[in-house]
């Protein structure tokens, strides 16, 4: 059997049972090498699952599945991956290809910021599309992503904008790599300098501040108002679910979040959702115990939005 | 600390490990009392965290809240419920009312079919606005999910429709109470015929060919060409994420899904999604696995949907 296991959002505990028990009964076990650095390191998670891991960077995942998938049909193969595995692409790929080559699947599933983004106190039944915000250059600014919240805002919709990361970046080249939305639970670094192997920078992570100010840049462009700094609603979160220590949402008119440092949204990844105008007052009433100014939050609720609030 | 945690979709075994927990270090633990019927046995639950569970029906969790909330301060006491969380009202008011009592509060996040449902293969980042589908009766068809599958119709995406549920429907006053879209995740069944207490009768659940047909009855009215039951692609979904005894993932037209016997669509809760226009070749192949009759559903996929298939 072949696993695709989410591990949730935050740390080794958001693993589910049928998880933890699918790990500890595989002959292998692949971990995304992105996870590791993304929630915690891979020596923690060995030791809490009693299992070695096994690096696979996104290239193995994307182009060298059969390796993951060998002998899948006799021995359990477990690949974990970060949030739920059908927030992305690739893995859709990989379990094609397992089908292909006849070798049984199952999915098990967790949070992803898909559906964990309601702890913003926002209705998911009240979401449309989710769209992603890729960092822009001085020459490329890509904005199809303001055609999507407009679509959203129009139904009186929220979206979920989920922000970039730039992953494999590399010195020398500099082959600015996109990241499509499935990547946007994942992101993984590699830095290694001898022997003449490819240099990657860091990775970079798009910050609440620097995703409002290209918002607020592609509306003075398009000028529909479907974004206004002091009239929009927007609320950031970050690792839902960590509790105190690791999660962090904060909720403001779009100016109030500009205005905060970046550390104020905790560590990445990060994600910002801006309301929509079919907004209710239990909505409101709820997420303002995240809001920068909680007068300004209702105010802005009760004369833009409409809300009737006590 | 007062602790709200998803149970996931399907059995004992999709709680996190970070619920579990939080479960054994509870001084008290309630079980929203549908959990049990929907998913597995309170004996089951109770034997698999070692700990006893108090029931509390819906009525308890949204009026008498205080009661479950007794001594949180200075204990642990954790509600379960099925699912995540935030898929629910309700637990947005106990968490309010939580804050009001100065409780601290920790919500530990699940899978939900909000994007579970992202197992059909359609991606998530495609759905709009899901919306709730109720029973109909003689006189009472309310209709306004039409407009909002057409909404995200014309902007061509998925819509995921959840399947009414009628819980503690009385025999004798015959009470219908309408399921608001919260409830989806959870039903539960009481039936008590003595000391003169209300009689329940067992709930019922809205099956896919029942609702296929309301979807086709309400477009048979409004003529806006959004649902053609030889020409809509559809997905329907139950207990995703347990595995191939319980998952059902059924693909194919409207009119395919509604030829079907109920049974082929597994055990409740239902939900289906209409598969929108911006559709990707791969999320063709990939729920083509699923199709009641693959060639039909490549064929709308082709010709309908504009699909290029090889």
């Amino acid at each position: 059997m072949f696993y695709i296991i989410g591990l949730g959002l935050c740390d080794e505990s958001d693993v589910t049972v049928r998880g933890l028990n699918a790990i500890k009964n595989s002959s292998r076990v692949y971990l995304e090498a992105y996870t590791s650095i993304l929630m915690v390191e891979k020596d923690r998670l060995e030791a809490f699952y009693g299992r070695e891991l096994i690096l696979a960077d996104r290239d193995v995942v994307e182009t060298q599945s059969d390796e993951i998938l060998h002998n899948a049909d006799t021995e359990d193969v477990s690949l974990l991956v970060v949030g739920d595995p059908f927030g992305a692409t690739t893995h859709t790929d990989i379990i094609l290809r397992a089908r292909a080559l006849k070798i049984p699947t199952r999915v098990i599933h967790n949070a992803s910021i898909m559906n964990a983004v309601g702890a913003s106190g926002l209705q998911l039944y009240n979401f449309g599309q989710t769209v992603s915000l890729v960092f822009f250059t001085e020459t490329w600014k890509p904005d199809s992503f303001y055609d999507r919240i407009k679509e959203n805002a129009d139904l009186g919709l929220h979206t979920l904008v989920l922000l970039d990361i730039k992953v494999k970046e590399q010195s020398e080249e500099n082959l600015a790599r996109q990241v499509p939305p499935y990547l946007f639970e994942a992101t993984f670094s590699l830095t290694l300098g001898h022997r003449g192997r490819k240099i990657y920078e860091p990775p970079r992570y798009m910050n609440i501040p620097q995703a409002v100010s290209q918002l607020i840049e592609i509306e003075s462009l398009r000028r529909t108002g479907t974004l206004d700094p002091e009239k929009t609603l927007a609320v950031a979160l970050s690792r839902v679910g960590g509790g105190s220590q690791h999660q962090r949402i904060v909720a403001g008119t779009l100016a109030n979040l500009s205005k905060q440092a970046p550390e104020v949204f905790g560590e990445p990844l990060h994600s910002l959702v801006i309301v929509g105008k079919r907004l209710h007052h239990l909505e409101v009433e709820y997420a303002e115990d995240f809001a920068v100014d909680k007068g300004n939050w209702r105010d802005v609720a009760s004369k833009v939005y409409g809300c009737a609030l006590d």
